[in-house]
């Protein structure tokens, strides 16, 4: 039994409210345990420099944190004056693995910029952001789908993803909280989708290692967890699950 | 009639919600209308240089707005690498109207942060982030009383925010709302306390003037929308409500 | 009587030197006790992005002080890397309240560039800045106004501004000094039109408030500072004069 | 056969020059075919604010490319005036698995400043620069050893790291140059220990998606290319390598 | 004859202001033709890290031009959040040579901030920023030199700098301004001690070059402009003069 | 005899070589005594926006050192966020002495970015660099000549730049390294062409100063060691040195 209760091969629980803002195309209030992001989808009818005239779209994504998302209150990045190393790796995943299941080319020379902004931290706030910005794309797209009459739905295949680790006493186990994260000997972050492909597998010891045989343990357990990610996302989506993937 | 079917003096719908978050010492989730905004206030034990040493407290506040927070998408601060002018006026209004309703030296050396973040913004983000913040900070500032056994209660008396202004066609108004803002012709924010005094008085014509008679006008809205802000403050309290000014 | 034996209702001397340096359109040297600041106004032919193709015209301000204005030394904020709040809040009020008096439209699309740089500070180089900068825009705006030789005069009324506050002891005093400044319990900036009308109001009780009363008494004081300014400004602008508002 | 004539399974040409620098405690030049990476560790005598008083040393990674190590010039990160979210990724990931192999308490409270610059570039530099880094840090640290006459060696396993991928017609391959880079389909960095044991594992596909019998394949090769590199390591080293885990 | 009516060896008419501010430990305004230059010297005491502990004190100089000095309006180099190379060039040779004739450690351990900020420019704005630095540097220094009653007078000679330079159809001439300087093929600064010897020297051909000859003929020059720049100079510090080198 | 053995009138050892990357159209890594750089030149096929349309090209030099190139490691200028002073100052010295050996109308609307990059320092790194840059920038020059099929040869003379100084105990010197100009109290960086003209000359003494004798003594050294650094050049360029001049 963990901390909280739970089994090694148990997801918290995950809630996923949709249209939770008035302005943006797209938005969901993702709560995975005592996580809680927002995740918004906004279309802009242009590209980034590097990819005009080029006829595909983009997916961008940011990230934040509160400044007391956390149990310490952190300094703001805008004061700072520059976002830090992790929040750069963060949004640069969450854009990366988003492109992976949208056709760019359906979408056509328009940007997607995704936000996800971390109102309260428990652990697992860049894997929530990415199960939770897949929610918030697709009914965006989904907009721009019937709005634009695109002649295809551009999202190709669902998407969302959980933590998996080795924590003292315990052994492997699934989506990890803030506590088990500090203690965690191997963390690793994996990325889905429907057909079990991955789509990312970051897999990483501090100041300890993994075997060939704890990363094959670890991946059947995210595994589980992505087919009940799954069949979460698709309650939340309602009738725009059928068009993904048509 | 207004836009959305209000009298010129009548506020938009106010709710409080306190203890919104989970790690922060006070927090509310605080909506006018459709202005939606997470307050926080987080307890730091020590003050900026300027204070150390004068056995004085300090309150510091910070402003932001989620990117999708309005009708078109915002660039981040922190990507931008700074803060604009606007966010730096708005957040030093608010640390300045605090400071004036709390007794610093019970406060001890402390620095109580206060953040503000707009999730969803219609207009009067600031006056909604101070009538809110007001609130986070007493419900941060009565675990310092308890925790710390202080000898009275620094937080001496209420402190609310509104807007008033004249709008063509609409004349002088209450507790503007985004369309009512962009048009305009004199904005006024107005920040009280308890007692009928004022803390803050800021008032603007962008490209017009208004005379002596058109002030009297406005501060008596105002003041009839503070009496409505203080009472929804005072049941958001609770109990805690019985300390303050003592 | 006060530390420098003016009565409560007494401006400083107040000294408005003309075309003061070689180069730009307009420039003045404006003296108000022994705060001095440099105003200039000069003329780009084209506007800000988010003016363009408007047909209209634009007015955008900046301050600064001297490292050595100041009793202390100040860090230059080109070595800080950034401009600090205090002068962002600064120069937007003097860009918004210069805007009100001016025709835009008549302007075309130009943007007047409006500098305030203090050279020595002793109380109150926001105010002295707003009324130095008036008269040095107007300069420019003639020039521009013989020169394109434009239907109407741009510059609608006159505009100038001081300061009103409470001090302990002495009571409800005009145009307060460096020393007042600091121990004011209330400190309000007033901007003006020469028809009587306000521009711009900002009442602040850092940690005191003010009553309804304390405001009419203020607001009083402020109006016969203006009449002496408007005065001040005639002289200073010469024939010039008879096109205001013409 | 591949672009440049090499087997699915083949390393590029590997060479390590050690000392190649006058200064730093530890130096390598490292050649992976076309890639050069200067390699310095440094050592100082005090820790990162958060590690005082730990009684523990740290490692900290800095990475950075000549502007014309690339087939186009880039523009500098210092002109830019900020870092990239790409460089922030690799330091990070070089301080990481860097420190997963080091036994901190016994570096003492110093701090291991592990620079690579990368002087050309033809794909793989981030791993050419964890290899280098390696020996460079290991011949550092032996200098430590000897002068401080440390109880055990601080260096406690090896560490090598390489690339795998799949590529379009050829498929899986092992330690990708900048061709196969950029149409890599899936792009896997695998950083390991002379124990077999992974301390990092990055896969992904950037519009692509790969299955649990690719990451088999990948990982095979993988731990073959490591088989090389450490022995080239081990070369490089020389005596010092008896020292590594005792 | 030149552009101005001088003759190839005259200087323009120089005039110094001393005591210019009221805050600064020294000022002057110093004004050589249409190039006008307001130099402050201020005594903090505290050097920077890099010399605590060393006994003797430091000269930081720092250089600005507001935005319209210039006839084109130039943007503040706050706005652009960073000091120009030219910038930096210039304040880094002003307050390295005021350093060679000051006695370091006759200051102490203080910093003697010297800002010359350039209100209009019309050509040598680098060489009388030196020449009024230096007289406000020895009025602040004559200052620290009776309150704190030093051994000896820590300014050990004088120190002026002017331009000389070779222009197109007038050749070799002496104190260039705005004009020859942007025609000139060689342009020199000068910076000597009353004693005739050379603290900086730097001669540069932008799009030319100079010979031997050309050299010895323009140092000619340079010496005859200073020997007036010491006599404006001494009469500018009146009974100062006299405690310099003793 | 000096520290390293040599006379005074002596060069350091001097080796130049080239095509030393290959992705630059020309590059060298030049080695004067331990101070080695490496010196690239890039052809980008457009201007700086101040010469756009003058037909005429642009030269454009950066200089950075790595962290360790110095006894001490230095902080990153990009993790510092700006550019110093002093690289600045260098960077700009080398653009400048560059540009007044090339006919920039040749080059036509193109930009050559010379980078030099400290590897080693040891002294005379600026000069290094610009004795190497000229090497770079001949090889790339040429590239452009024969693929442009250029009417004549750009480079219109040899460029070298080297050190002399004041040491005490050894007097005046050629070529200082890092001790001797730690110790100098004069130092001057001279940069001549083929044709023995100056194109900079910067003589300074930083707690120090130096008589019109100093200065010919000092250019009579710097003239000889341009004799070595031109033949060192020739060689490294083999057949292009017919085309200089041409």
């Amino acid at each position: 039994m963990r901390f909280d209760g739970r089994e090694a091969n148990e997801l918290r629980d995950v809630q996923i409210e949709t249209n939770y803002l008035k302005h943006p195309e797209g938005s969901v209030l993702i709560q995975v345990g005592d996580t809680k992001v927002i995740c918004t989808a906004s279309i802009e009818d242009r590209v980034p420099p590097f990819m005009r005239g080029s006829g595909k779209g983009w997916i961008s994504a940011e990230y934040s944190m509160l400044p007391r998302a956390t149990e310490q209150r952190n300094i703001r990045e805008s004061s700072r004056g520059k976002v830090s190393g992790r929040t750069m790796e963060i949004q640069r995943l969450i854009g990366r693995t988003l492109r992976a299941v949208v056709d760019l080319e359906l979408i056509g020379e328009r940007t997607i910029w995704v936000d996800c902004d971390v109102i309260q931290a428990d652990g697992g706030t860049r894997t929530a952001s990415i199960t939770g910005a897949f929610v918030a794309l697709t009914i965006a797209v989904n907009k721009l789908y019937e709005e634009k009459d695109l002649s295809s739905f551009p999202v190709k295949d669902f998407l969302a993803a959980t933590s998996v680790g080795v924590v003292p006493e315990h052994g492997t186990v699934l989506d990890l909280n803030y506590i088990e994260d500090s203690q965690a000997e191997v963390d690793m972050n994996v990325v889905m989708t429907g057909a079990n492909e991955f789509v990312e597998l970051q897999g990483t010891g501090e100041e300890a290692t993994f075997s060939i045989n704890d990363l094959h343990e670890l991946l059947e357990l995210a595994q589980l967890g992505m087919t009940s990610l799954f069949a979460i996302q698709s309650t939340a989506l309602g009738e725009i699950v059928e068009r993904i993937g048509k």
